[in-house]
């Protein structure tokens, strides 16, 4: 299921979207390393919010937000301490993109702004 | 799954976040009006590519990407030919939101680049 829907600032801010397809080798650690990943993702200054889906061949499409680039360049800097663990992240990956954006503009809607998600 | 593994332009490009909640309203007006959507999105001229998963609550997570701003204008643009549908995408919506964004630097990984997704 989807993040719960959480507001977001008025643009401009930043948007990290990430396309990852697994190697299906060893998914247990696959599955740590992500969760490892993403917790730094989220304790980063200046995070947002995410979106994030998994597709049932565990692929996934993550979109993390920050307020600025410059939180963004801390959290790569924080996953380059991970850089031992590159063999292993080679291991586990078959592809993936990061895509850094700045989001210029959004449009939305809300049914009940006051209510939470049903 | 996740759509084809498609390679991109080197940046700038654009990407359009769309984060929906469907009402549970009628799912099968909602899936096609959700399909003519897409399709409008697709034929865009500067359309680069999507990547799109789908919750098992009918969440969507969708991100289509396009060669400049202009192109996503020309598609908003027919979005809005759309417009007399509004009570109808009102009916099927409990949220969505639209994130127009400029994508400034990608990092990826191809495990086997001349390959394609296993």
């Amino acid at each position: 299921m989807a993040a719960p829907y959480v507001s977001r600032p008025t643009p401009p801010y930043y948007a990290v979207i990430i396309t990852t397809e697994p190697s299906g080798i060893d998914p247990q650690g696959y599955a740590e390393m992500s969760r490892r990943m993403s917790e730094l993702g989220v304790a980063q200054p200046g995070y947002l919010g995410r979106e994030s889906l998994t597709a049932g061949d565990g692929g996934d499409l993550t979109v993390l937000y920050y307020a600025d680039a410059e939180s963004i360049a801390a959290w790569k800097g924080d996953l380059e301490h991970l850089e031992a663990q590159r063999l292993g992240r080679e291991r586990w990956y078959a592809r993936y993109r990061v895509e850094v954006a700045r989001v210029e503009r959004t449009y939305a809607f809300d049914r009940d702004p006051s209510g939470h998600a049903s």
